[in-house]
């Protein structure tokens, strides 16, 4: 019996999570489901995409990856299902799951669910889970519908990131619960900047920040930005018991400039 | 084994759910525990009502749901177990359960729980969670305590639903996370009406809007009103990617009238 | 198979909570995981351990409880894995955890985990839940790594709790999703004071409330203050179908000083 993994936006106040609870259960009798989360902002493709595609790498091998954050449930975006070398995903194609997909080794193979006449306003409940449990108990990706190429598939835009000699430019793609800003650079990317690195925020008004590279947060006085490589192995701004998001201004998509100090030692 | 399902006005911020589940599985290792939802806001019983009310025709067949909104804890409010033709459900009698039951095939048998010296402030924990997980393993519901008539049990007062020649009054018997008002009304009473419908908010005063039929949110531009049928085969007002409970600045309980508009076509 | 128990300030929106599940589930399959709460204010240690001492002596027998609310993560601050009579404890030594050791029976033994190369901003994921995991799968707790003496482990402050003839002070413990204030005495230190107790607010110059001693919130009209046992067998001052911390204006740690009034009958 494989896993599911549910992520949306559906909220935790209502019963959409546990209906699609339910319905995995009565389909899949002793599925083992893991919530990713539920609390994607409305409606917030990208950040479903991102928070999905974090989580993933860590579940269990095989897991069935159910993720809805759909606002064009019931109209012709298409509904689909994809395997890849370690699990399938399943949902809308508008984004959401590429980024998860790519985690898990790229998509091998998709299908369209195409159910003649599900509801037309929650197809977590009436095509999504449906089809996710008939994975999970053996199911195969073909007998879902039709395939569809992967290179057809729908992409988000990618994440801005530039760099050059001593610069770098890179989109915040996530703000955590402890306002850790993750850019999308790798931190790799960070080491030729050296410490302490100048942070550019986003109103071009604003003077530069200078801020200490560490590694953890304890490594700053408390109320002190740091800029580390956070748990993914991008690059993270942020405040050591504060939030970096409040005290820059900032949230998910904005483009932060970083450069190199001209006194800043090279890293070791 | 059964499962659980469990719907409280706990929160989430504090051990209280946690405690029900580890007695739960102590008295019945191996019980699964769908949460439903611990959000229901302080005390409203009817909105705890409508929300399970919701789950359970979806959750696995025989499961025991226990649901927790109970202002009147350890006063002379019965708790009581419901025995239906579909699982059980175990709660204050309050009016909580009984529309849950309706929607597993009415109550057929209920007993009062009668613990002689229960805690009297956490009967999830010392009464009802305990009550359920006997069920769980087996125990009927006359072990439970004396048999009370299913017709003497508390029910919420009736949900408003009025309708004519061309027109409807009913209430809004809840609001979701995306902002859509579902009314009391079922969907085939809105197919007299046409469309588009004139909607009259509940502010007397406010001009009637014309709103679109549509059969998902994307059938009309994002930001616009539209009523449709939802995915319980209710009426529901809603705003494209927005919240009509905002726009039309309205609450669980307010009536809304919605009437045929002159120039409206008949429904195919 | 033992249980998991997981309670950490990681919030619910982000997949930090996910991937430890997701790390537990595929080191030791088949473990099941209660989560207590991931709501803890951000490195609230306090309230962390609060909420984790009142779940744990609920959760089933020989859990494995990791707990996460860490400041400190990374830093010179050790990471311990401690052993109870009723189950073992996993997390940072920043007091969080003793607490629910003494609950469990106090603890018997403790060592440091000290993986060479963990994340040092993601100990959840790269220290806690896989010693967890070991535990979970049978090892002993000595082969996680050195032993440390529980004596020299880091303990809270002792909350404030002063008595004498017809008065008591006692700091508040917590707030709960209600508003009931719990404080830190026990309830049978009430007993003394009668009813109705008058009851000092946190500011001086505040007039003292004459409150009446209850055993459920029902026992005063709605919007009343009582004083009562709670469910832990503390003393909590709540408000019937309100909020105490709104009415009285105060937040945990506060102390609350009650004293008999002079018309107050003895508690039969």
């Amino acid at each position: 019996m494989r896993h599911l993994s549910f992520t949306t936006d559906y909220g935790l106040s209502d019963a959409f999570v546990a209906i699609c609870h339910g319905v995995a259960l009565r389909a899949a009798p002793g599925v083992r489901i893991i919530d990713v989360t539920h609390l994607v902002p409305l409606a917030d493709v990208r950040r479903g995409a991102s928070v999905l595609a974090d989580a993933v790498p860590y579940l269990p091998a095989g897991t069935v990856h159910v993720a809805v954050v759909d606002p064009g449930v019931g109209t012709t975006r298409r509904a689909i299902a994809m395997e890849t070398p370690d699990g399938y995903l399943v949902g809308p194609d508008n984004g959401l799951l590429l980024p998860a997909a790519d985690a898990l080794g790229g998509p091998i193979a998709a299908v369209e669910l195409t159910d003649p006449a599900p509801a037309r306003t929650f197809h977590g409940r009436d095509l999504f889970m449906p089809a996710a449990a008939r994975l999970a108990t053996g199911a195969t990706l073909t007998s879902l519908g039709p395939p569809v190429a992967p290179g057809t598939l729908v992409r988000l835009p990618t994440e801005v990131t530039r760099s050059g000699p001593g610069w770098l430019e890179a989109e915040v793609r996530s703000v955590d619960r402890f306002g850790s800003l993750q850019l999308a650079a790798t931190a790799a990317d960070l080491d030729p900047l050296g410490s302490p690195v100048q942070v550019f925020p986003a109103d071009a008004g604003q003077q530069p920040l200078l801020v200490v590279r560490g590694e953890t947060f304890g490594d700053v006085p408390p109320g002190d930005l740091l800029v580390l490589a956070d748990s993914t192995g991008r690059i993270a701004l942020s405040v050591n018991q504060g939030s970096a998001a409040e005290r820059l201004g900032v949230d998910a998509g904005t483009v932060i400039r970083l450069e190199r100090s001209r006194g800043s030692g090279a890293r070791a």
